[in-house]
């Protein structure tokens, strides 16, 4: 069978485009790129002849479309359960369910003020209480996690969980939040992975520029 | 071992507390229910000390603890394989999970327009395009399911994708959103569940007014 295809915007910027993709390429499971850029000013029309949402990711496996980050996540988990990509004791799974879904439905304070932004010079904003309060949630959840399994990834091994927050990794350090120890040692962890420098080196060489992004 | 412990927040309007509710009684699954009223003004300080986000759902369930409505139906789906809570055909289920993140990260604007309330007369109310395009999306996927399945429910039998999209099966019905026949019949369908009367007439009997959820 032909590898699927993942649909993304761009490596620069978007954010979650930027986690299933290093989820994929961290647990090798094979799959076409087609990075279709985005057309903002024109409501993203080429999103709309894959998407059923009208945005990106898009996985079209076979004759199946996976849209939305989690479930396309979720999907090739349990196509190649050899991948491990959900950790594997129950409690640890559900935790990584739960904060996953959190990472989805929440922090919008911080995914508003704070772009994704590969190319960005670390550098300190002004941030809200808010803002803030996004990012000490995020820290507690990390640090409660690498505390019990002991790392070197959020549930030992690399999961769905460290895919799902990587593009808020770039954020903390790019917006240069103070982090404690334990979570600057993860987010180290996270930007030596081979596939996080494969996109982030992509993602310098983008020639777009989003202003809207550009905190 | 003991039942899991689940906390709601109210049943007339809180929307994410009904998603695992009539899940786990649809499914049989027994549970604890523990309503903790809203104090709003206050910030909500009860929720706080059995919730991780300060939200509610919350299911407590052993040692464990699960927040997030869709986490807490994939770890008692996980738990209770026997009840079929999520479909069973690879294709379904990867849909299923797709439209189920979808309405957790989707139609703000008819989530913030219109919002959940069992005890409301059904009257139409003003309406932005935004809140047209949430719900013309929203009959979409169901027709979807429904024209594939032939129901009764979304994906056949009974699963996580209607417990997740029940909250807007009251909203399309009480704001009076025009529906097409397949469409009205499933929500009729979805009405009929014994789960989802015996939550409604809790809610009825409610004391609690919401100022800002009444539209
Ligand atoms: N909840 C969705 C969010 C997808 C999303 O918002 N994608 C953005 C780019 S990062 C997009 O396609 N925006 C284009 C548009 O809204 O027109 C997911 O997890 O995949
Ligand atoms: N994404 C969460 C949303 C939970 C949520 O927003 N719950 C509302 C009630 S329906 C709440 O607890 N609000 C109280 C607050 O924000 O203080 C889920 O799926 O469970």
């Amino acid at each position: 069978m032909a590898d699927p295809v993942l649909y993304i915007g761009n490596k620069n910027y978007s954010s979650w485009s930027f986690r299933p993709w290093i989820g994929m390429r961290t647990a090798g499971i094979a799959f076409e790129e087609k990075l279709v850029p985005f057309d903002m000013a024109a409501g993203n029309p080429a999103f709309k002849t894959f998407s059923p949402t009208g945005k990106v990711p898009v996985l079209v496996d076979g004759d199946v479309t996976v849209w939305e980050s989690l479930a396309i996540l979720d999907h090739v988990a349990r196509r190649h359960p050899e991948s491990a990509l959900w950790p594997e004791k129950p409690a640890d799974r559900t935790m990584a369910m739960a904060m996953s879904s959190e990472m989805m439905s929440s922090f919008l304070a911080l995914r508003s003020a704070c772009p994704m932004n590969m190319r960005r010079e670390r550098k300190q904003i002004e941030t809200s209480r808010a803002v803030l309060a996004d990012v000490a949630r995020i820290q507690a959840l990390w640090s409660q996690c690498l505390e019990k399994s002991g790392g070197p990834f959020l549930f030992g091994t690399f999961s769905i969980a460290d895919a799902m927050y990587a593009p808020v990794i770039n954020r903390l350090d790019v917006y240069a939040f103070e982090t404690t120890p334990i979570v600057s040692g993860y987010m180290a962890r996270m930007k030596e992975l081979p596939a996080w420098r494969e996109w982030e080196t992509a993602g310098r060489a983008e020639p777009w520029i989003v202003d809207e992004d550009e905190a």
